[in-house]
């Protein structure tokens, strides 16, 4: 059915989506507009999607969810570091 | 289930994420840091979320797209506007 292949289209749009995001997080290290309540909550919250996969054993979510997690939690070391770092 | 509630506080976590980000975005107008291919992706996938849950008319993920997409789109007008009027 097509609408099973945009659902698989929106898990590859939303999770890639922050490949950009991450590849120039850590090459500009500029985290002065990225919000560290978005990240921290985003982070945790695909950590709550990884863990819920993980008891279901759902491997497209577990799949998507680490990608995602790892990317994400690469941004919020990069704003935490600049945070604890007084650079912001 | 305990994992039932864990998959719910995940999409509670991963939707709400946006709403600091967009508040902040809105507020400062700094998009400096926001990656443009990041939110052109994201938003589009939220899109098709959002056309996946209409089409198995399912109100869990139409509602929390539907949020999801008015904090993203927004976040995205942002960087586009500043990147339009060269303030970037």
């Amino acid at each position: 059915m097509v609408f099973e292949y945009i659902g698989y289209l929106a898990a590859f749009l939303t999770t890639s989506s922050f490949l950009p995001q991450a590849i120039m997080t850590i090459k500009t290290r500029d985290t002065q507009s990225l919000s560290l309540s978005m990240y921290s909550l985003f982070t945790l919250g695909v950590f709550c999607w990884l863990v819920y996969g993980i008891s279901i054993n759902d491997k497209a979510i577990i799949f998507a969810n680490s990608i995602t997690f790892l990317l994400a939690a690469s941004i919020l070391a990069c704003k935490l570091y600049n945070g604890f770092s007084k650079k912001e």
